[in-house]
């Protein structure tokens, strides 16, 4: 369910009542993905993560290449060399996000968090 | 204090010189919450920090349907359910932001912080 | 390297296939800055990440005036006085940014890391 909000300039795809599933603003979309399946390992979720932003940019009618920032969230630090593998054979080589990541406590069963930044144009 | 900046396309609302309440770009407000009253439990400082955003939204003359963006640090995550329960009754329902939780350490007697985004237009 | 992306309006500084080292779009930059040098201890730290905020910013033809929001993640949250001391004399009194301070586990040898945002217009 996409909604224009009565802030003109604002553009909400809304699936829960607590946050915003995607908000597009002055051709910038944020949201924020954990696995949907948390029962899965780090490398389940770190790939879950990765391919439900593939699903977001691709209902944006956008891609990878838009990609402008992502925050990386992980519950256990040493897990980023595994994060790092799943990562580098996704991203654009030659145009990758700004990237963060730090180790931070999440919620239950969660092992990754991502908020994510892409332009739309 | 508003001080329109050399930098032409930034306004900044300062009344420190270590950070700027709230910073103004293309259509976008930043800012920082963390609770006046620190002396609060955990309860007190989440009704305060969301306070605290209806009163820069207030000077902004925007509002809370206008929130892109919460990053919200807790010091401790099990306490998530209760600022649900305070969120879930402040934020607008059909209009909420994008919103991540994580739990972070957090500056002496601080509880909650939040990192806010908001359109102007 | 800086490449023109397909996405026409961002513009990254590549020196890496994993993370952009800078992404401009619409007059905002976006960077990550870790001290180059880990093996210093948390001052040099902190003075070499400011240091590398101000060759970023000299390659973007900007200055430390147009700096929106800077969110900090410190290794040990009980060298925010220390940092305070560095970033006071850095950040311009009359025109800082937004700034978050948090603890988080960062990567080997890294006491500070910086998420930065920077008006170029």
């Amino acid at each position: 369910m996409s909604v224009p909000d009565r802030v003109s300039g604002v553009r909400r795809i809304l699936t829960s009542t607590r946050w915003a599933d995607v908000v597009i603003h002055r051709g910038v979309a944020r949201w924020v993905e954990v696995a949907e399946d948390r029962t899965a390992d780090f490398r389940g979720q770190a790939r879950q993560v990765l391919q439900q932003i593939d699903a977001t940019l691709q209902s944006l009618s956008a891609d990878r290449r838009g990609l402008l920032q992502v925050l990386v969230f992980l519950a256990d630090l040493r897990q980023v060399s595994e994060f790092n593998e799943i990562w580098d054979a996704w991203v654009p080589a030659d145009a990758p996000p700004v990237r963060a990541c730090v180790q931070a406590g999440l919620g239950a069963g969660c092992l990754i968090e991502l908020v994510v930044e892409s332009a739309l144009d």
